[in-house]
């Protein structure tokens, strides 16, 4: 299998997504083409041991940086990493493109560039996410900001899919993010989706979740939101996990004994819990409903997050995620054109 | 001062709001008004000693349950805790309304009988919240599902009136919460919010903030959201708090040598985090823009969180935070109504 990856994408690049890329074209036996300024990526290519791997370099001399608007960076630039990537597989050059650059601009790029599945109104960012004894997707997560009710149902039946092709789930448990079971919570859009998601064929529809239910209580398997909330889910998990720790680490750092019991005894476990919350782990988003598989790195992601989002993409492109997703939305009754 | 508590509100009413009542009485040297039904009520209260304290009933046979429909219970049971406790605080008889039950019940009953402030299109509730270094407060965490951007303007201003009101901050940093810092970032009602709010005389508005910066860098002392956004956030906040600690403890109790650690040295590190974290410190949400003050308390209070809720609605009294929420409303310039 060949991955193209954007070598110019993330906060240390070339040096953290080169440094991925041959961690992942060794563990996983992958080609990985590095899209990006040559000289650049070649320099840091040298500093690794790269014996019998495969990892030829696209020149890019553009890069699209994390300020610039998306949609008009995409179209001016050409030659960035990010639409030189999408271009090759678009083109057939490789199987799937995975960056951590300008999140907007990687959409933007995939979307136009490789285009929707048929039927698909807007593509969405799904990402799997952890619980006690498991993990659940979570869909979208910021890839539409203002969302109609059809497409949180667009979204639940190409997020079913992908549950079932990436997790090997049967008829997964969907569910939508509000604030009460009941199903007269929630904003007018979750509960206009949440009508549509309880007569829709063919999808395990368990109603309405709460975020302890999602996080705590393996309450779905699958759970949709607006992107602008699932964002806010997200990024609320992550901020309260880290306060959890900052606070924590302050308390025992309060006495003697608690640092030297700390030292002693908790560092390993504290390891195990950071590691199973971490979004590194996780490796990425994948952006469903377009005609190629594109994964969204996180912009701080260390070597081994883009080696993690490069399995993501060689599992996404193993189970077949584009074809089955255009299969589920074919099934899909139209629903009446509002727009 | 005498503040009303709902004897039956909450998971275990009536004896936690008794008890809490109770441990209120004797903290803050008050008189409290349980408003229930009389002889359960008399019967918890015959469990405490209460020598000394002045803790009067008033009697309400009925109670509004928690699946009950808000509106629809508020207007059939005018005999509900919830009604005849608004009443009184609306006839004088009490400087403010406590409860921990069907929270959409205590706001339907507060805007239906004590009024809306002249000006306040909606009330919000309004909630402190921790970050290492000290408190914030986060509105509207569940008032008003779907906003308009005018909604948020006068959240900000109520925001900003109750912080320098009851946490002594001068000239508060007000933000919007949001997926990102950029102007352009959020859903459609948070531009549109951030474009009023940018030229809103009088108030310090810093722009946008992501959870994390509002959780762990202190980034302003009054976060505003839309109804839904901000449950969202507190309820995720929340429950990756909880599946942070399930993960420890788990992890803690792999090994003979780690449970030893935790139980010697963690412990009491373990309990001062939870605390700082713990919603039962920060005693409940006030209903900002009514003509009276009321304070929704979690439906899981213990004792001491409803004691905390009762010191919060004190707080908010001896502050003038309803004088001070009208005057600045005043001065707000009328916005266009687009009703």
């Amino acid at each position: 299998m060949r991955i193209v990856l954007d070598a110019m994408g993330g906060d240390h690049a070339p040096g953290i997504p080169v440094a991925g890329a041959v961690a992942a074209a060794r563990a996983y036996e992958l080609e990985i083409v590095l899209v990006g300024r040559e000289e650049e990526v070649r320099a840091e290519l040298s500093r690794h041991d790269t014996a019998g791997l495969s990892l030829p370099i696209v020149h890019a001399p553009d890069v699209i940086e994390m300020h610039d608007h998306a949609a008009m960076a995409v179209r001016r630039n050409k030659d960035s990493s990010i639409v030189r990537g999408v271009y090759l597989v678009r083109d057939g050059e490789a199987e799937a493109f995975v960056s951590a650059g300008h999140s907007g601009a990687v959409m933007a790029a995939a979307t136009l560039v490789l285009g929707r599945l048929p039927g698909v109104e807007r593509p969405a960012l799904a990402t799997a996410f952890p619980h006690p004894s498991g993990t659940f997707l979570l869909v979208d997560i910021g890839a539409n900001t203002d969302c109609r009710p059809e497409y949180l149902l667009q979204f639940a039946y190409m997020g079913a899919v992908y549950a079932e092709g990436v997790f090997g789930l049967r008829n997964p448990r969907i569910a939508l993010i509000a604030n009460g079971e009941e199903e007269s919570k929630g904003d007018r859009l979750v509960q206009q989706a949440h009508a549509l998601l309880r007569e829709a064929p063919g999808l395990h529809f368990v109603g309405n979740v709460e975020p302890k239910d999602m996080l705590l209580h393996n309450a779905a398997e699958v759970v949709v939101a607006d992107g602008f909330v699932g964002n806010m889910v997200v990024k609320s998990t992550e901020a309260a996990a880290a306060l959890f720790e900052t606070l924590l680490r302050e308390e025992l750092s309060r006495s003697f004994w608690s640092k030297l019991g700390a030292g002693l005894f908790l560092r390993p476990a504290f390891r195990r819990v950071k590691a199973r919350l971490d979004y590194r782990e996780y490796g990425g988003a994948l952006l469903l409903g377009l005609r190629g598989v594109t994964i969204i790195a996180h912009g701080r992601s260390d070597a081994y997050a883009i080696q993690n989002a490069v399995r993501v993409a060689c599992e996404s492109v193993s189970c077949g995620a584009v074809e089955a997703v255009a299969q589920a939305l074919q099934a899909i009754p139209a629903t009446p054109d509002q727009h």
